[in-house]
C-alpha cells in the first residue's frame, strides 16, 4: 500500500514544526500585548453561513462534507452537480476566519463585551489548484477589533505589523490607502459605478504599465475624458503629507474623498508619533481584490524578495449585516503565515537554534546505571530541561550519531565513578570539552546558557 | 438569517480558550521537557489511508470529502449509498492521530531519526452522535515513541502523565496491565481464540459484577471449566509485586504470560524508582477497547470525579505494518483534553487569573492626551506587558465598566497634569487605591507582582 497525502496538503516534520511555531509564537505574542483575546470556531460551518459570501469563484472553492448515514434518501440525481452537492452536503469547511468571525460576533453577541478585539489562528481549506505556495490547506492569522469606529485602531494595526515584522527580523513596505478616497475618484471622474473597475485597473500599477492600465480601463467602459480625469491621479508625489494636501485640494466639491483624506491625515498623524520601524507608503493604487472594505486599506511587502503580500487587512462597516447585526464598524489584519516563512527562508532569517528536542542525551550503558540516570533526568526535566536517556544499550557509536542527528547540546556518560561520586560527565558537543560535575552544576549551566 | 453552527461542534469564547490552552500548553511543556518533537499532518486524509482502520463502527463514522468539481461524472446512483459515497468521495478528515502518525512514519523514514518520539496536538473529527463530553470535533495530545522496544518508554510516559496531572493539579490513578498477559490468561484457560471475548466481558468489572461478568463469558461461548479456570486470576489480591509474584506462579508453563509478568516487573521496578505522586495499579481486568495493543496498557481516572478516562494508551508493535513497514514497535499516551476540562471545572482546579485580556486599560479622555497615552503603551507593550487605550472617549462610567468586565487589573488616567510632570495616575482596581507613578515605575511593578 503506497503512502500519499491529498494533493495540496502537507505533513509538517519537527524542523519545519519548529519554525512555523517560531512565526505564530511571534504574531500570538504581539497580539496578546495589544490586549486581543483568543477564539476559535469549529472547523465545520454549515453551508448556508459559507455559501454566496466568497463570490461565485468562492462557492466553487468551498470543500462540502458529505451528509453522514444513507446522503441519498430522497435526492433527485438527475440535477445538475451544484444542485446535488447543495442536498447532500449540509456542511462545509471553513474556507477563511473572516465570515466565521462574523456568524460567531452574531451569535454571541450577549456574552461579548464591544469593542471586542479577538485574535484566531486556525487553518482554512480551499479547494484551488495546488501550486508553488498555495495550499489547500493552509493557517490565517487574524486580528480584528469590533464595535469601534476610532482610527486608533487602525493605529494599533499600524503597531502591529510594525512589531511583528520586526521581531522577525523582516524590513517590510506597509503600504495604506482608504476606500473612501478610491470612492471620491471614481466621483471626481463622473464613474461612481465603476468604482470596481477602476480600483482593479490601477491595483494593477505595480505589475504593469500606466498605459497599459489606461487600456484596461478602456477596456472596461471608461471614456476618454474619464480616464484622462485620472491624470491628476496618477500625477501625485511626494511624501504621504503632500500628497494628502494635493488629493483635498482635488476633492474640494467630494464628500466622501475629503472623508478619506481626513482620516489618512488622522492615521498618518498618529503613525508619527509611533515612529514605525518599517517603511509607511501612502499608496493610492492599492485595492486589494476584497470588496468588503469601506475605510483604511493595509498591505504589507519584504524588501528585496519578490514574494507577494505577506499581510494585509482592512475596515470594513458592515460585515455582521448580513446575519442579521447591521451597523457594527470592524478593522482587522491578516498574516500569511505560509508566505512568512518563504520570506524568512528565501532571507535566511530563522533564528539558528530552533527545534532542539533535546538539550540532555544520557548514553545508555545498561540497566546497572539506568537507576541513577533516571533519577537525574527527571531533575533536569522538573526543571524545565528537555532530556532524554537513550532507550536501549545500543552500541556506543549508534547514540552519538543519535546525537548528532538531533543537535543535542550535552551528552552525558555515566558509569561506576560518576554514580559513587554522586556526579556526570557532560560533553559539551558544541566545543567537545568534557567535564565532571554535580547534576546541579549542570543544571545552572543549561539554565544559564 | 439565523446563526448556527454544525451539531456536535463549538465554538470558543476567550474565557474557554484561555483554560484550554492552560491544558494545551501544561501537556505541551510535559512533551517537550521529554525530548518529543511536534509534528502536524493534514487535517484531509485520502480515504484509502483511512478506511478499514478502525473497524465497520469506524467507517461509518468518517466524515467524507465531496470532490470538487463534477463530482456525478461516471459515477452510477443506483448503487449502495456506501458504494456511491466511496466514488464521489477521494478525501476524508482525520479520526484520530494515531493511524495518520503511522501513514506519517511510512512516508517520511528516509527524513525520520529513529528512535522517533513525536507529540501532536490536533484536532480529530467523528460523525458520532453528541451528546455530553461527545463532540464531533474535539483535540487530541498524544506522544509516541517508536522504533524501540525499551521498557523506560514506558516509564517515561508513565513519568510524563504524572507530571500533566501534578502540574494540573489533579489526582489521578494510573492503571497498567499488559496484554500478553491477558492472552496469557486466555491460553492457561485453554481459549486463546476468544482472547477478545475474554478481555471484553472482564474490562466491564469496574461497572457490572463478578457473576455478571462470568454471566457474559458464558454468552460469549466459554465454557463453565473456562470460566472456573478463571477463578485464580479474579482472586489475586494485594500490591502489584505480590499479584505479580502470585501470576508468575500460575504462568509456569506459559511463555506469553510469563513474559508479560517480567515486563510488569520491569516497568513496577522502574516505577518505583521515580516515585510518581499519582497512584499507580497494576490492573488485570483494564484491556481497553483498541485490539492493536500487543504489551503495556495505560489508563488514567481522576479520583473524586465520575468522568471516565481522561488518558490512555499502550505498546503497539505492528502499527506501521498495515502501511509495509513491518517490525517497527511503538509506544504512546494520548491525553483526552475536553475530558480533563470537565474534571478541571468540576473539582474547580483552573488558576483564576486566566485569559485576563489586558494588563492595563489607558482611559481615553479625548484627542490632547492621545499623543502620550500612545507612546507610553507602547513602552509597556515592547517590555511584554499587554496594553489597551480605549479606543473612543466615551463616558467614564461606560470606560470604567468595559475595564470591570474585562478584569483588567490596572486602570490608568493622564490629563494635562500627568502629561506636564510624564506621569501616570494608576488604579490599582484589585485594592482600589489610587497612585501617580512614572511609566516606568508602573512597568516595574507590573513586571513583579
Amino acid at each position: 500500500m503506497k503512502c500519499s497525502i491529498p494533493k495540496g496538503t502537507r505533513d509538517f516534520l519537527p524542523a519545519e514544526m519548529a519554525r512555523r511555531n517560531y512565526i505564530f509564537d511571534t504574531i500570538r505574542q504581539v497580539f496578546r500585548s495589544f490586549a486581543f483575546e483568543p477564539i476559535e470556531t469549529p472547523s465545520l460551518e454549515n453551508l448556508s453561513t459559507l455559501m454566496g459570501k466568497y463570490g461565485e469563484e468562492g462557492d466553487k472553492l468551498l470543500f462540502k462534507v458529505l451528509n453522514s448515514g444513507d446522503f441519498m434518501e430522497g435526492v433527485d440525481f438527475g440535477q445538475d452537480y451544484r444542485k446535488v452537492a447543495a442536498q447532500i452536503c449540509e456542511r462545509g469547511l471553513r474556507y477563511d476566519l473572516t465570515v466565521p468571525f462574523a456568524r460567531f460576533v452574531v451569535q454571541h453577541r450577549d456574552q461579548i463585551t464591544f469593542p471586542f478585539r479577538r485574535y484566531q489562528l486556525q487553518p482554512v481549506w480551499r479547494a484551488d489548484r495546488p501550486q508553488k505556495g498555495r495550499y489547500r490547506e493552509f493557517y490565517q492569522c487574524d486580528a480584528d477589533m469590533i464595535g469601534s469606529t476610532s482610527l486608533l485602531n487602525e493605529l494599533e494595526l499600524v503597531q502591529m505589523i510594525d512589531a511583528v515584522f520586526d521581531k522577525l527580523g523582516i524590513s517590510v513596505t506597509l503600504k495604506i490607502n482608504n476606500r473612501k478616497v478610491l470612492a471620491g475618484i471614481a466621483e471626481l471622474i463622473g464613474a461612481p459605478d465603476k468604482l470596481t473597475d477602476i480600483t482593479t485597473a490601477i491595483d494593477k500599477l505595480d505589475k504593469i504599465s500606466l498605459d497599459d492600465v489606461r487600456a484596461e480601463l478602456r477596456d472596461r467602459g471608461l471614456s476618454e475624458t474619464q480616464i484622462t480625469a485620472l491624470d491628476p491621479v496618477f500625477a501625485l508625489s511626494g511624501p504621504a503629507e503632500e500628497k494628502l494636501a494635493q488629493l483635498a485640494q482635488l476633492f474640494a466639491n467630494n464628500a466622501v474623498g475629503t472623508r478619506g483624506v481626513e482620516e489618512l491625515k488622522e492615521l498618518f498623524g498618529y503613525i508619527a508619533l509611533v515612529q514605525p520601524r518599517c517603511t509607511v507608503e501612502l499608496d493610492l493604487t492599492l485595492a486589494r481584490g476584497l470588496n468588503y472594505y469601506t475605510g483604511a486599506i493595509f498591505e504589507v511587502k519584504a524588501q528585496g524578495v519578490s514574494i507577494g503580500s505577506i499581510c494585509g487587512g482592512g475596515r470594513y462597516d458592515n460585515l455582521t449585516g448580513i446575519f442579521g447585526m447591521p451597523d457594527v464598524s470592524g478593522v482587522g489584519i491578516s498574516f500569511g503565515a505560509d508566505r512568512i516563512y518563504d520570506v524568512l527562508t528565501e532571507l535566511d532569517k530563522f533564528p539558528p537554534d530552533l527545534g532542539q528536542p533535546a538539550q540532555v542525551l544520557f548514553i545508555n550503558f545498561g540497566a546497572e546505571s539506568m537507576p541513577y540516570c533516571i533519577r537525574c533526568a527527571a531533575q533536569l526535566r522538573s526543571a524545565g530541561v528537555s532530556a532524554l536517556i537513550y532507550p536501549e544499550a545500543a552500541k556506543m557509536k549508534k547514540q552519538m550519531e543519535y546525537a548528532n542527528r538531533c543537535h543535542v547540546p550535552y551528552v552525558v556518560f555515566v558509569g561506576e565513578n560518576e554514580i559513587a561520586s554522586q556526579t556526570l560527565t557532560v560533553k559539551d558537543m558544541a566545543t567537545g570539552t568534557q567535564t565532571t560535575v554535580t547534576p546541579d552544576q549542570l543544571l545552572q549551566e543549561i539554565l544559564h546558557a
